[in-house]
């Protein structure tokens, strides 16, 4: 990344905006047209007045970009807007909760805010898979399934370049499989046996207390005081009986999902993001164990990889969508 | 449909053949642009000779329908080409085994012999969903998930009009989700808990005798000398309640599956067809008590609707490949 002075000539070319609005910050991010983030900045997403802000505060962090740096509007080749929500192909939003926003058409609107310029809105998992699928973890492929373990387990599909969104904008919710055939509790969604529930961030640790209730072997994970997916993670690591067989439980779930995820859109690699994902190569082992015990043999062989872009995925996502 | 005489003049504009290339016979329809089925016909698959013959059968079987009607080549839009196997969007297959073919490109091959005619290529289950798509069942909608239950559980997934194939043309292998999790008996694939063992035609058969193994109820099923799919349908519409815990079974993995397929692909219809989609609106309505059971909620008002065009379906598809 360089400083902001010469953005012009690092660009070789017209110059793209991918914005990736979350509940808290907006991740701004400039590019080159080959993919290269050439700035990076965060502003807050200012909630107030049913979140009509956020969208004259990226025009004026745009405009500002735009005048110190001597960019003319007809060198900017797009803005890709990733959005906490559902969205249309046409760039309606269908109430975005955490943004305060209703229904309305956000590419049409931020386009006549911007002068005409083109603008695509994209769902931010969508976006994430997308940049990975563009710069990161998943270059090589042309098909992909990411699938993001965190506070939840979200995911998105690409195929031939272009995210599956749906008719309800629900495609790619692996967290909402419905594979967890003796579940006793609701899931946040309000069905039973989500894959979510035993494989989020807070899914494996109600997980490891239930295996540590029902089993009475001793375990270094009852001396935790805050426990979390990471600890569980790193105690397997470690060697950890209770731990290993969290853990194996957990991914046993998560290669029966994606096993799931190849039998209905086979792509030719998984990309597994969010988080839980730091846990490394140890995790990617042990879902990749049980998705081949699980899937339709021609896709037996389908990669699956670590995501690399981490936070920036959404803003290179939004990013390609214009391109 | 109308004597070979009229088709001239019935299709008022270019035709389009639809090649339905079976096991057992080849299914070949004549198209008018628009989609009306103006001559349907059968000739046997010949397989000898590693399946060389079959491409020209088809070849002089065209060229028989032309000569007769004087119906010159220019006036063929297209030849659309369903076959039993895995196809890549260049148009090759990879080993139909059914067939006797290896690996080339159908679509190039077919195009030389019939002078440059435009042909493309596509998967039977694929084709049949696409026809559904286009002139059947889900003729409304602009995406859909086609299951088809019959010797196995089958299926297509159509985004935009376009099939989705999958790196390894294994995409919308419905009866391939792993989702039956006590299963004990092995898959024809050789994985355990695939939704086909409990769902197809002789896998709904397999239920029934295990219920009547372990279940001590009387029941109409216990006298019938050769059991079927359809009978056990037809005597859980009649009351018996045997039948109708078996059906209900079925239906609640049916049900399962397609939330796993709406939580993947979210489509606007699901569409129903295979031999057992005759137990008709029975099937459909216990399929989406299930579904509504386990879908996330963003698609809980998915369509079901069964599949019209039975046998034709893959003709329709294929004709439709070619616009």
């Amino acid at each position: 990344m360089r400083t902001m002075s010469s953005i012009k000539s690092e660009a070789a070319g017209k110059i793209i905006f991918g914005i990736d609005i979350g509940g808290t910050t907006v991740k701004c991010g400039t590019f080159s047209q080959d993919g290269r983030l050439l700035l990076k900045e965060e502003i807050p997403t200012r909630k107030d007045e049913g979140g009509s802000l956020i969208l004259s505060d990226i025009k004026a962090y745009i405009e500002n970009i735009l005048l110190k740096e001597g960019i003319a509007l007809e060198e900017v080749a797009g803005i890709g807007l990733g959005v906490p929500g559902a969205v249309t192909d046409d760039g309606t939003v269908n109430k975005c909760i955490n943004l305060g926003w209703g229904v309305f058409n956000v590419a049409k609107t931020f386009s006549d805010m911007m002068g005409g310029v083109l603008v695509k809105v994209g769902n931010d998992a969508n976006m994430a898979a997308l940049g990975e699928y563009w710069m990161g973890g998943a270059k090589d492929y042309n098909s992909i399934v990411m699938v993001t373990i965190g506070t939840g387990v979200g995911g998105g599909v690409i195929v031939d370049g272009k995210a599956l969104c749906g008719n309800n904008g629900a495609a790619a919710e692996i967290g909402h499989l419905p594979i967890v055939e003796d579940e006793t509790e609701y899931c946040n969604c309000g069905k039973k046996g989500c894959l979510e529930q035993v494989a989020s961030a807070s899914g494996i640790v109600r997980v490891a207390n239930r295996f540590m209730q029902s089993l009475e072997e001793p375990s270094s994970l009852r001396d935790v005081p805050y426990m979390s997916a990471r600890i569980i993670f790193d105690e397997a690591k470690a060697g950890d009986g209770l731990a290993i067989k969290v853990t194996e439980y957990v991914c046993r779930y998560l290669g029966k999902g994606l096993a799931c995820a190849a039998a209905m859109v086979d792509p030719e690699c998984f990309v597994i993001g969010g988080g839980v994902s730091n846990a490394g190569d140890y995790l990617i082992r042990l879902i990749e164990k049980y998705y081949k015990e699980f899937v339709f043999h021609p896709s037996k062989d389908t990669k699956i990889v670590r995501a690399v872009l981490g936070n920036d995925a959404g803003m290179y996502g939004a990013a390609r969508l214009v391109l």
